[in-house]
This record gives C-alpha cells, sequence and structure tokens, in this order.
C-alpha cells in the first residue's frame, strides 16, 4: 500500500468516501469514478480526484477505479482492519451511550469498557461490555494494549483523567469535556465541545 | 455591534476563546490581550490577534482588550443570548445523553424535548425535558419555535427525520446518524459521524 502522508483535512473525508462505498448496492460494486462519488456526495469533483490520488493513486481513464482495491485502500488508511482498542473513563449517560453506540467496529476501533469514580465493582453490560472501578484502569490498559482514551468526565477532572491516560500508554485522547488540556509532545488530543459544535451551527441563524 | 461576516474555521475557533474568558479567574478579568490567550490555549498569536479583531476590532496596544467587551462580542457572535431552541428525533442511549447535557445553556441553546416513533405517550424527565411521541413534533416545533433539529435515529431513517424536519421548519440540521442525508438549498446541515471521527484520531496510531 501506499505510504503517502495524508493531510488531516483529506483524512477526515476520507470516513465519508468508505462509508459511500460500503453503502453501494452489490451490483455497483465493480468501478467506481471520482466523478460518480463526487455527485453522490455533494462534493467538487477535482477535490475528490485529488483525495483519491492520495489514498490509491490514479483511477483508470473512464472507468476509474476498482471498487475493492479503493476500498481496501481507504480501509489500510483508516486503520479498519487494525482492532485498535479504546476506553472511556467517565461512565456518565454520554460515555455509556459512547460504550454502547454500534459503529466504532466498522473502523476496527473496540471499546470494551468504560471506568468510573463511582463505580465499587465490575458491572457487566447487555452487550459484552463493562464498566469498571477507577482503579481497574492501568491494569486493564496494559493487559489490553489500549492506545486511545476518552474523557467523559465533567470539565474539573478531565486534566487528571488525561494524566491518568498518559500514565497507562494511551497515545491519543478524545476529550468530551469543555476547556483545554495539557498532553505531552507525541500524544495526539481531539476535543469534541458538543455544546461548541450546536453554538457554530447555530450562529447567525 | 460590528457585522462583518466571520469565516467557519475563525467562527469554530470562538467557542474556545469565549470558554477560556469565563474560566479566567475573577481578578484576572479586567483586561486581556492577544498574545496571552494564545498562550493559554496552545495557539498561534498572529491567528489570534486575527480572530479576535473580526469579531471585536483591534485591542489596545500594550493591554489588548476590555475583558467584558470581548466577552460581550464573543456571546453576541455565537447567540448565547438568543434562547434558540432545538430538538431532538430518536431518544435511545446518544439522544437521551444530548438531551441530559447541560453545557448547551452557555451557549443559549435550549433542547427541551426529544421525540422518538416508540414514545406513546408524554414521558417526564427529573431534569424537566420530555420524551414525546413522534407524531407531536410539528405542532412542538410550531409552538415552540424549534430552530434546529437533532437526528439520532439509525441511518435508514436519517432522511425521513430530516425531511419532517424541514417540514416543521427548522434552519439547522445536527445528524448523528453515519451517511448523507439531502436537505434543500438554505438549510445548513452538520454531520457529526463518531465513529468516523474516533478512526480520524486513531488512524495510523
Amino acid at each position: 500500500m501506499t505510504e503517502i502522508k495524508i493531510p488531516k483535512t483529506v483524512l477526515e473525508r476520507l470516513p465519508v468516501y468508505l462509508h459511500y462505498l460500503r453503502s453501494l448496492p452489490k451490483d455497483e460494486r465493480t468501478n467506481v469514478s471520482s466523478a460518480k462519488i463526487a455527485r453522490a456526495l455533494g462534493l467538487g469533483e477535482v477535490q475528490v480526484r485529488k483525495d483519491l490520488a492520495l489514498v490509491c493513486g490514479k483511477g483508470r481513464p473512464k472507468t476509474g477505479y476498482s471498487y475493492e482495491e479503493l476500498k481496501k485502500h481507504l480501509e489500510f488508511r483508516l486503520g479498519c482492519s487494525n482492532n485498535t482498542v479504546a476506553v472511556i473513563v467517565g461512565a456518565g449517560r454520554l460515555g455509556r451511550a459512547l460504550l454502547s453506540y454500534e459503529h466504532f467496529s466498522e473502523y476496527g476501533l473496540d471499546i470494551p469498557a468504560a471506568f468510573d469514580l463511582s463505580a465499587t465493582k465490575k458491572e457487566e453490560l447487555s452487550n459484552g461490555k463493562a464498566v469498571f472501578p477507577m482503579d481497574e484502569l492501568e491494569s486493564f490498559a496494559k493487559e489490553n494494549d489500549v492506545k486511545i482514551g476518552i474523557i467523559c468526565v465533567p470539565e474539573k477532572a478531565a486534566q487528571q483523567v488525561a494524566d491518568e491516560f498518559i500514565k497507562c500508554g494511551v497515545k491519543a485522547i478524545w476529550n468530551f469535556a469543555p476547556g483545554r488540556i495539557s498532553v505531552p509532545e507525541g500524544i495526539r488530543i481531539k476535543n469534541e465541545n458538543m455544546a461548541a459544535s450546536l453554538a457554530v451551527l447555530s450562529a447567525g441563524l
């Protein structure tokens, strides 16, 4: 597979392309052109062509890409066959909603557990997942090679949870607490402030 | 207040600035400079200066902006005193988590209700909110001047819910279902694919 570095803005569109390919009816899974994808997704054709060229090289004139090949390259870039393990700290409503959310596995992501300060013993959920007491985080993370930590605690506890995650060896943090968190160089962080997202959508309505 | 149009990428940073200002201790709420904000948030000073100039004009040399004035302009741009009403369709775990999420009000957003196909009568929640049967959406939306519709149903039902929202007069849709939704010209849409976000964060870890 090609190893060209993909800019973040392009990377963010790859799940959209992959989702589109996966949603195509069986009889359309032969060849697929940038033009067709652009039309279906309401994107510019030039942008789609450039994005896909980074992922899968140039398509063939007229026919475009082989469906299977393009899908395989997108899945590779998004790590869909990696089985990356993530865990959640904070088993309130949002933490539990993410724990039950079904679509992560489509991208090779596994969220088997959440941890909560108020949990005193392991609570098994009906979907095979579990909520553990906070003091089991470190051993769980090491045994299960946890790569991503998801923060679903209130803002005032978020930095402490981030520090804990980093001690456990996570490489990336997905933060749902409002406000800024400091992490050491080399640790990825994505802040997901739901209220701010909705505020931006509604600004000037 | 100034009415310069603010680009979307800048708009997306405004909640970060506002959150920072609101989190400052009382004794620092006099003047605040771009340099100080940039340092605290780990952003480039030039970027912060340009962003804030769009919102609040130029700061004064040395002292920067008046805390109150900058906060007021940011709140104005983000519509924090507008009381914009949003409702959710789909009262599963994610829908209920959003319904209970406390931070929306900080941005003038009110999510009083969710609607669900499986609800047969109004269910009052402890926080003063409620889940209603789906067939009450239209009258509720009209009575409460609902501006934003939030889609928390499975993908196959998402387009139908979007169409319903538009019939009810919403101006913007926040879509948590995977996949693409078509909306008429002039209706804002923001797709929030949680699995795709996490996939992008984890790509290449």
